[in-house]
């Protein structure tokens, strides 16, 4: 009799730590994933911002799983499950059984039902998507380089971003010392410093998962950066000329949202109830409820108070690995409990915010603790050492390495 | 008065070198690319082949010239030259007058006539070719190991490189050693040592402009790393299914064109006589006949016996840039000398050919000074120390870091 199968739909930081989980287990592993790497999605702002390149924060998932002999690594993009067969049909209407399931695809954009924004604001969850960022945002300049009628000159120096939550705040401050910095001395006709960046926030203070004191902390960065800060702002209308907030109209070339998540279309085919973020309202022990051999991990998973960040969807996606190995055994499984290390967002050189329990850091010992903490975290040791190293050069230089524009001028 | 006003068309090698040579003369510069970054070229397959990332090999211009208060650099297109009124015109119509004019814009694939091949066999000329190409290799094996039937899945796992000059060889070797050695054990249902890498090339010998004695080593150590060598033999077709010799044919996915370049369509808007290659015949000191006030530098000059590689580019874009000083002087020009360093053409590990004046060399010895050539050329510190840093890594696991597919599963 060949081992139980168990399928595992996505190599996030919920998916792959599943897989390591099943490293031993007496079990044969599928993981699936649209795409070939594991990403570092902490570190994709750098990717958007130029200051690391796309090999970076991306490690072939074949390549981290090659010496886990009981798992195969599948290039591929789930559709659907048929959950009375126990299959997941491909894109290509391949079909694959399992005995067990973990579902772990994570989030995608949301514009709050505008989607014709899409085109005009992209959005930050993919290596292709912070590509995109990058070469928007150095276009940019290019174009305001050339251009001589001022008022559209201002447009192109012009650069919002929507939502403030961890990634709207890492990309309004680096975008700020790009222009600041980075770009000094390299242009005749204007005058990079004279780029304005807003960051939009709906909500009344930035960084809203955080505690008040932080929010205002990382405002107060933020603005010393040159970034203009809007909390309390929506946004009703985004199109190839700028930005409307109500009666207010911001002319800009560049808009990036960082505004909101939805849960991967995939919930809805488990069957179960979703919650309003469209996340699947899982058991305790993160089973989907009737289905005992269906886990979710993730941002996909609605857990009480577990935040959406990668060490949440880490200790799902080892748990729901672990649970499966309980029933194995016969043995009950156990209820999920987050163990909270805390939570950091960057804002700049030195700038930083970090909640530790009930220590709360900001300025440079928080930024001290993001850059150690991310550079540990980073997935193999050889991405740790080119990391660190382009870190260095951009700290003591200001610049950024990556200012490459892939498509140059044949899309415009 | 202002000064004279020298525009330069393109900044690869011959741009560059220009640009950089008129640092201290008494004029304006403005250096006109379409891409915002210097590519170093030589390198460029190892970026197709998943052996560096692109900011590896590509250096911002701005960057590069920021310091030389003469010099504007312009993202643009140049489409047009109005040689009677001395006028460049851009892709948006926009003109700029110049005094002097360096053209410098390279080369171009040439599917001899067979544009219709273009779409199944991308050539290797920008970024954008080169993680084109990564992709389609990359793909190609994700593609095998999910392909349950054998005869398409041998055409997944067949790679064909059309023409053996120098880059055609690097290709082959590598897309060979990544099949032997980087992908091992890290598929479950293919073997992709299995896969066949084929280097096809018209003349009778690989690198037809080396002399016979190293073409039969390079052919040798193709071999070696498992390459099928096909000298003699002319292509009469390419599909999406594969490649046409004649009566025989080739069921294969993955083509890789390096066969053909064709100098840039610029050369025809300078009224000058071309060569077959479409380069522009020059004076012998790279002016156009009848217009002193323009030259021709790198790829697109057609200059006796000089070879299409990077160090004969730099010294024709320092040679037209001295050039136009003398003549500021009211200085009669210089002709134009190439002074001959060798030539190299790597294969794969440790294996290379270099040719440098009468002495030949080939294996380690040559792949000992390709390596350190390359590196002591890359343009900025940084890179190199990165390169060093990513070649040692790779030469000690076989791994390449750079195996990341950008764009995934979307647009299969």
């Amino acid at each position: 009799m060949s081992p139980p199968h168990v399928i595992i739909v996505g190599c996030g930081f919920g998916g792959l730590w599943a897989a390591q989980a099943l490293r031993h287990a007496p079990v044969e592993v599928t993981v699936i994933d649209r795409t070939n790497h594991h990403l570092f999605t902490p570190l994709l702002y750098q990717v958007a911002t130029a200051g690391l390149s796309a090999p970076s924060v991306a490690g072939p998932i074949r390549h981290i799983l090659a010496d886990q002999a009981n798992t195969t690594v599948l290039l591929g993009e789930v559709r659907g499950v048929d959950l009375a067969k126990r299959l997941v049909r491909l894109e290509n209407g391949d079909e694959l059984g399992y005995d067990y399931l973990i579902v772990a695809p994570g989030t995608t954009h949301s514009y709050f039902g505008h989607d014709e924004w899409m085109p005009f604001a992209p959005g930050l969850k993919t290596l292709e998507d912070a590509l995109e960022i990058r070469r928007r945002v150095l276009l940019a300049f290019e174009r305001a380089e050339r251009e001589s009628d001022p008022v559209r000159r201002g447009a192109w120096l012009t650069f919002v971003v929507v939502g403030g939550g961890a990634t709207g705040v890492e990309l309004a401050g680096t975008f700020a010392e790009i222009a600041r910095h980075t770009l000094r001395g390299e242009f005749r006709r204007i005058d990079p410093h004279s780029a304005r960046v807003m960051l939009v926030e709906g909500a009344n203070r930035v960084l809203p998962p955080y505690p008040p004191d932080l929010s205002a902390k990382a405002q107060l960065q933020l603005e010393r950066l040159g970034v203009t800060v809007w909390p309390g702002r929506m946004v009703t209308g985004i199109d190839a000329d700028g930005v409307s907030l109500g009666a207010e109209r911001i002319a800009c070339k560049t808009v990036i949202w960082a505004a909101g998540v939805a849960a991967s279309p995939l919930g809805a085919a488990l069957g179960a109830m979703l919650d309003r973020a469209g996340r699947v309202k899982v058991e305790p022990d993160l089973s989907v409820p009737g289905h005992p051999e269906i886990f979710v991990a993730g941002d996909l998973a609605s857990v009480n108070a577990v935040p959406g960040i990668a060490p949440a969807a880490k200790q799902m996606g080892r748990h729901a690995a672990r649970n499966i190995v309980l029933r194995l055994k016969n043995q009950p499984t156990r209820k999920f409990k987050y163990k909270d290390y805390g939570q950091l967002a960057t804002i700049g050189r030195n700038a930083a915010v970090a909640m530790l329990g009930k220590l709360h850091l900001s300025g440079y010992p928080a930024w001290l603790m993001w850059l150690v903490a991310h550079i540990y975290f980073l997935i193999n040791f050889r991405n740790r050492l080119v990391v660190m190293l382009d870190w260095a050069w951009a700290y003591f230089t200001y610049q950024r390495y990556a200012r490459i524009i892939i498509r140059g001028m044949k899309s415009q």
